[in-house]
């Protein structure tokens, strides 16, 4: 099976353009007019550079809706007991989500985002106004039995194509993924260990916080998870299905859509990097539109960094999930680009430039 | 010398009282309560416990006025060829700060504060507006003289205590100080090296992006004044008047106070470093009420971070000063106090516990 097959439009990417070379050469020329010593705002330099190349225009202009869209759905491998919390707490999360009182709707409200939830596959009904996209009730628990069917593995991709593209023709020009699903560090670690050919032991962390024999009935989990997953490793549309889920699908649809919408995104923690390392597969070079905005305290997330050769911009061991880490790196991006729009040139400023000696 | 001599009271600070115990304990007992697995947010939920702590109330409020002090202030050893500007930029950057054009500003803003501008020994007259607290005309050339008069130096560490009281009798509850002034990292590197016991080549910094040359000089020129410096290092108002400057004697002088006065600082990246390790020196315990905002570039600042006990939030290259790595890191307070204020607990939001197995 291919990523390429004609048969299957809804999981086949046009080819990935990356940003504008010609606006990032323009933005690398403004830092250097602006008022402050050559490099010394640092990484904060190379946002904005970054921004003004995907918008390919410099300055960048302010992002007019930045936006999170949650992903939530439940994972069989719950059941087994691999996290602090039962599988009735997805659900109970995504009310959560929507009367405003979790994490990500504090951390979005921070960074002047706007949050939208939608339901994947949580295990009960949740209301129609959210469930529109919803593919299955939960996912299968992937150390004895598959995810998804091919048929559910392709709508839950097209899923997040969708959601990415009702997202973008709705305005927003900066986009994040959150997750929400108790277990989906389970099924993350297995897609990371299996993208990455590493042994489980090194990508079973601790989750929303379990002990020790939680942590080794989770590293039981993946272990059996892994020998069905590691045949159908170099197969992205497979792996999804044997040992992936619909939520973790969608939004590597998503993630891959953004990148050929040319929008960009800023990555969260453990369960969106495993459906980053799966977009990559589907659409290579999509990472040139992603921005890490942390790492996580996950051990897997290191895996995901380094295979998609991005540097986290926040390293503050968090582990939430929901699109937090991404929203807590957010104003570093905003202010990256207001550096580039709204500081004065030494000409401007009547300020003497650097001695050349 | 003592540093409680009761006839120096300008530079005798009371003893320190550290951040409220009680309300660091409800804020630990509250992040337990809030819809999130325990200690998911990483540092982010350190730093509402110690904004609670510092404030003595849980949930924290919302900063009502984050407040950033910019001390100006040229140095003598900028003559020595140790930077790539002029010293004529410190005044036109101050120009840039009152217009609104520089980093500082683009990062106030975008951080929801407010900037101030002191001259404290700029070497050409500026405004009377920001002059009031002016102690003299640049400071010495620390290589071959002393920095100030030792009534200098007082004067310039009450001008700091009077701006602290100043800003937190109008209304501020979080400061940072910020710097600008040609040379002030050579001078900062070596009040650091003094301070640390740390050898010239350690310290020296690419500043505002010194060529290979120049490095050299700023390297001689900081081995220089170190052999003026470590007779004195055991004497924080010595080392300042025969090494130091009249703006890092301000600052120290804004940091040791905001403590005495239980106002939290986020610190900015190397001369208010040094500015630190001096006020903690005046000070014991002052620490307790500063946080790290970044580290910064600069080689000595790790030594600073490191004497403090301080874990900078950030690592992004940056090398600016002017307070704009403190601002940068700013966001990240203010999501940690509206985490601890906005979030839902798990009895509130209905949303079941983790299991206790």
């Amino acid at each position: 099976m291919s990523t390429v097959d004609a048969d299957r439009p809804e999981t086949t990417f046009p080819k990935i353009v990356p940003p504008d070379e010609q606006a990032h050469r323009q933005a690398v020329a403004r830092h250097a007019q602006l008022t402050k010593p050559a490099g010394s705002l640092g990484r904060l330099e190379e946002l904005g550079v970054w921004i003004s190349a995907c918008q390919g225009t410099c300055p960048p202009r302010p992002f007019a809706r930045p936006r999170v869209v949650l992903f939530a759905g439940d994972h069989g491998v719950a059941a087994e007991g691999v996290s602090a919390y039962p599988s009735e707490v997805t659900e109970q999360m995504v009310t959560n989500f929507l009367t405003g009182g979790a994490a990500v709707n504090v951390a979005a409200t921070n960074a002047d985002a706007t949050v939208r939830v939608v339901d994947i596959a949580v295990a009960t009904d949740t209301p129609s106004l959210i469930a529109a996209h919803k593919v299955r009730r939960s996912s299968g628990a992937i150390n004895r039995e598959d995810a998804l069917s091919e048929a559910e593995t392709t709508a839950a991709i097209a899923a997040g194509r969708a959601i990415a593209d009702e997202e973008i023709d709705g305005g927003a020009d900066l986009l994040i993924a959150g997750d929400m699903g108790i277990g989906n560090t389970t099924v993350s670690a297995v897609l990371i260990a299996a993208l990455t050919d590493t042994e489980p032991v090194a990508v079973v962390g601790r989750g929303t916080g379990i002990d020790d024999a939680g942590w080794m009935r989770k590293a039981a989990v993946i272990r059996d998870a892994l020998r069905r997953a590691r045949p159908v490793a170099g197969d992205p549309l497979a792996l999804l299905r044997v040992a992936g889920g619909a939520d973790i699908a969608a939004v590597s649809g998503f993630l891959a859509q953004a990148a050929a919408r040319r929008t960009p995104v800023l990555l969260d923690g453990l369960a969106v990097g495993a459906a980053a390392l799966i977009a990559e597969e589907l659409a290579p070079n999509a990472r040139k539109w992603w921005l890490a905005g942390h790492r996580s305290a996950e051990p897997a997330h290191a895996l995901v960094l380094d295979q998609l050769d991005l540097t986290p911009l926040l390293d503050l061991g968090m582990r939430l999930g929901e699109g937090a880490g991404a929203l807590a790196a957010l104003p570093l991006l905003t202010l990256s680009c207001r550096v580039l729009a709204e500081m004065a040139t030494f000409e401007e400023a009547g300020v003497t430039g650097p001695t050349s000696d």
